[in-house]
């Protein structure tokens, strides 16, 4: 963990104090300047500290959390979440910044604890609406924040500060000291907080570090944290409910030398572009080895450059390779690092399976390696490259199998014992579903003895209230439905298109065009069905026709009895009828849109 | 393991013998009956045996395999597959039965290993097409083919017979014995198939059930058919991956039981329906501490019927309870047992969770058992049920957080004492994903013995030749295409409408329809647009007039300058240039459909 020696400055001298908040704004004018003078130096919600999730809680992703003392707001990281089932073709999810729309002159700046989408992502849709506010990371976080702005031409241009473990950032009433965490990106950091009503800890994503003998070591910077008695730990509880200890790096590490040591031919090692720790160590392992390393993947390319600038990777120079050379080495000396572990469409190792990769092809004797956990909903995609690599005769490896990932989030044993050592008075879990994060809170409670009445679980938009004395749930919620980017559109696709997405992958769609001549009230000719996702229309002819009957019946009813007509009906009639005939012919319900035209 | 002893004769009397077969059917008759002469008693294929599986290779379900010498076919299992990511809207795949079309006679039976869905879901619409074969399975499965069948009033009437351990089925030159295997449902068989070239063992789905010490017992049929030498060991690969043992069965059971001695409130528990060994034994549980169990959903219900009447449940007879009449007992003498573990939509659990059950809400100390695993692809809906579950007070434990389910497949080292102990001279992974059947034939080669040679992994539809000498892949594949069954249709969807459902998921649909005067060639008023699934058309109208726009440009543009116009082509530039439009507007890719009317 390399942070460089650099202080920074806070923001306090910008701030702006005239007391708006989303409470006081449902007051009249009067009433409130009036309070303001009585309770003269008292701002309103008085002296609590408010905490608020705009995203994080009850999901996994789109991590962004305040911290609200009177007039001062700091932001905690800014991140996007990866679509899922019931959100598709959306590109992802952002948070929902609605409560700061009044308040971007209380933000006094956006810690980032570390370089992963789910905590940087945002940054390009948000920072900008919020009125471009100072973002605080370290050098590689920041180096990946900018890479990830040139994406976004128009998004603002960024106001960066770098901190380390010696910087303290002075935010309004905050003030923020960083010490380093052992994630699966470098430079990751957690944060010491000290507000008006006492000290609040965020260790950010972390897991242990082990010696080679199990035991966790760095742990210093938890412990002097301990010492100063803090008011409030929030805990990530990503990993609540896995038993035990992570697997300790150095026996991932072993394993991966053991595997690049007895391949007798290639080694194809994919993993995710992000897991930037896990990256350079397997090229430092095969710079050991006297393997070369071919290094493919556009996002797997750039991350390789961003680390190799900061100083992260110490290897021979020959080490490195471009991959059209790797014909020029024997196949026991050639190692190629890829993107594609989720089985990604047109990422590199799915395309080295299908043949269709411009470089490397998969035959027998290589060896491939995956080394990254499946993101759950990409299992079968993943199956299907392992088959497809495995048919080429490549032998495949994955962590399931073999020790050689491990993640990067504290497990049970590890969580019991931060919080024993940090000691908080108050408890929060944050990061992760409800039901990960209440398995969190029982573990304070039971093993880290820390009563029940000091613990809230919280929601998204819940304000959390804070005083040196309690932790409160409050019953005020602020807007954090999901804001959803889909190509060039952000948060124009809700829930409307959503359903319709899923209702039209289920049973597709039916839409049935009628001429009507305005004279006769007859149907010109027969009409015309446009259909997809139903049936295949080929082989339904006989369906086709009693649909285009009854939708002539029902139209040419209505024109003969009915005046004047009411089309609004008609076409209600045509779409249940019609969705009716059609589900008892095939059990299926498309949706079912009449179109009637009058000429 | 309960089988009741009947013995079973085989249908050899009915065997028609006319040397037809697919590959012979490619020669002229006369050639072939000339060969027929020539070698008196020689079959096609010679002495050879034919493996094909219609299913169940390079995939998980859709179980069915043939074996096939001369004029002898018998079929194992006849399962169901369900639909996944990639085949939207689908209710289940079949195996495709096209191979047997022109062989029905040669039918000899149909056996079933287990009564899972995967294994006899194809029946009903299948065993028609066949000729209706008889079916061999035991009590159990018999009643759950026939109880299944119910559901599909057009479908065959079945011919069952069952079968136990002492059984000889005589089907053709096969003849077919029986012993019993633990799964996770009862009365679950493997099978020892003699055939003329040697003994053929097909353990079925099996893990090894283990007494207090984890000592396995109960593998004395194992053992015997290791005597018998036997030629090949068809063997599941399903869990050929997880490392160690199995969970025993008695650790479930102690886990569950301290679970509900500790339960201070109304447990409830949800597991698959189909899991019927876990639903007897969490019921004798709860009538061992005097809990009443109060059974709902329709799947449960009836799968508890069918254990009950075949003996399966031995418990007090005030132990069941209605229902509606858990009210009247104390929280900590109820146990409710119900569906839903799997977080289906419509599902008791799901129902108790979001307060729209009948007759049971979650509250505070209920305490709820997930015991099952997860379906991959279900990870997010079970999560958002536990956050529900949570949010409504409840305890939920999962197993695996507590030890309160086992799998139903052998792990590795089941797996290679199995190999090691029936010793075959060939070895054939069947059951599961390319990959993992290489890992199992891995695992019989370097632990088990068998020289690689003497493997083989064979994908769906390819014939393996197997001769008391050598066990080959050959060349020969027979179809196996997915047969789809969505609703009332059964291989009426394909390719083109699963791929238009995916595309419509992803971005939508967009139709434009443009009235154009054939006198004048203009087009009347403005193009409708139906649009779904794209945009929130209330929010795009500029969007859309702009589409309108180019529409009546491209048509008007066409109809001056074209003569006689190709409608074809000016629908296809419609597509175009309104495609291309609406990507550079907005990043998405809806399916644009222009349909132009002449009036």
């Amino acid at each position: 963990m390399m942070v460089p020696q650099r202080k920074t400055s806070g923001q306090s001298a910008s701030r702006h104090r005239d007391g708006r908040h989303s409470y006081a704004e449902h007051q009249p004018m009067q009433k409130r300047r009036g309070q303001e003078m009585r309770h003269s130096i008292k701002r309103p919600h008085d002296n609590k500290l408010r905490f608020i999730a705009l995203g994080g809680l009850g999901e996994i992703g789109r991590n962004m959390m305040l911290l609200e003392y009177q007039d001062d707001i700091i932001i905690i990281d800014m991140g996007l979440q990866f679509p899922g089932e019931e959100t598709p073709g959306i590109d992802y999810i952002i948070p929902n910044i609605s409560y700061l729309k009044d308040k971007t002159k209380n933000i006094r700046g956006v810690l980032i604890t570390h370089g992963h989408y789910d905590h940087i992502g945002a940054i390009p849709q948000l920072i900008g609406k919020l009125g471009n506010p100072t973002i605080y990371a370290t050098p590689l976080t920041a180096a990946i924040i900018k890479k990830r702005q040139i994406d976004f031409p128009h998004a603002s241009k960024l106001n960066i500060e770098h901190i380390n473990e010696t910087t303290v950032t002075k935010l309004g009433v905050f003030s923020v000291r960083y010490f380093p965490v052992m994630h699966n990106i470098p430079e990751g950091i957690g944060m010491e907080i000290e507000t008006p009503i006492g000290i609040i800890v965020h260790p950010g994503e972390f897991k242990f570090y082990y010696d080679r003998n199990n035991n966790p070591v760095g742990l210093e910077a938890f412990k002097e944290l301990g010492k100063k008695k803090p008011l409030l730990l929030m805990l990530d509880s990503t990993k609540s409910e896995e038993p035990g200890r992570s697997m300790p790096e150095w026996q991932v590490e072993e394993n991966i030398e053991e595997l690049l040591r007895n391949a007798k031919g290639r080694v194809i090692v994919s993993t995710f572009a992000s897991l930037l720790d896990r990256l350079t160590q397997i090229i430092h392992i095969a710079d050991k080895l006297e393997r070369r390393v071919a290094i493919t993947g556009r996002s797997m390319e750039a991350n390789f450059a961003i680390a190799k600038e900061l100083g992260l990777v110490k290897i021979k120079k020959e080490t490195i390779i471009p991959i059209k050379e790797i014909g020029k080495y024997k196949d026991e000396k050639i190692l190629i690092i890829t993107t594609g572990a989720q089985g990604e469409e047109n990422a590199g190792l799915t395309r080295m399976a299908a043949g269709t990769h411009r470089d490397v092809h998969v035959r027998k004797n290589d060896t491939v390696i995956f080394s990254s956990s499946i993101v759950p909903g990409n299992e079968m995609a993943v199956q299907v490259l392992r088959d497809n690599l495995s048919r080429q005769g490549a032998t495949v490896y994955h962590y399931k199998i073999l020790g050689i990932h491990s993640g990067g989030h504290a497990t049970r044993t590890e969580l019991k014992e931060a919080i024993n050592i940090i000691k908080p008075k108050f408890f929060l879990p944050i990061h992760g579903f409800y039901y990960m994060r209440q398995v969190n809170a029982k573990l304070a409670e039971e093993e880290g003895g820390i009563p029940a009445h000091n613990i809230v679980v919280g929601e998204n938009g819940q304000v959390i209230e804070i005083t040196p004395e309690s932790i409160q749930l409050t019953k005020e919620f602020v807007p954090t439905s999901h804001v959803m980017v889909d190509g060039l559109g952000v948060g124009d696709v809700g829930e409307v298109v959503l359903r319709d997405r899923q209702a039209l992958s289920a049973d597709g769609i039916f839409v049935i065009i009628a001429v009507v001549d305005s004279q006769t009230g007859k149907v010109r000719g027969s009409p015309d069905i446009i259909s997809r996702g139903f049936i295949y229309l080929r082989e339904s002819r006989e369906l086709l026709y009693h649909a285009r009957q009854l939708t002539k019946k029902i139209i040419e009813d209505a024109t003969q009895n009915m005046h004047p007509v009411n089309w609004t009906w008609v076409k209600d009639n045509v779409r249940d009828r019609l969705g009716k005939f059609l589900f008892q012919k095939t059990e299926r319900r498309p949706m079912v849109l009449p179109v009637v035209i009058e000429v």
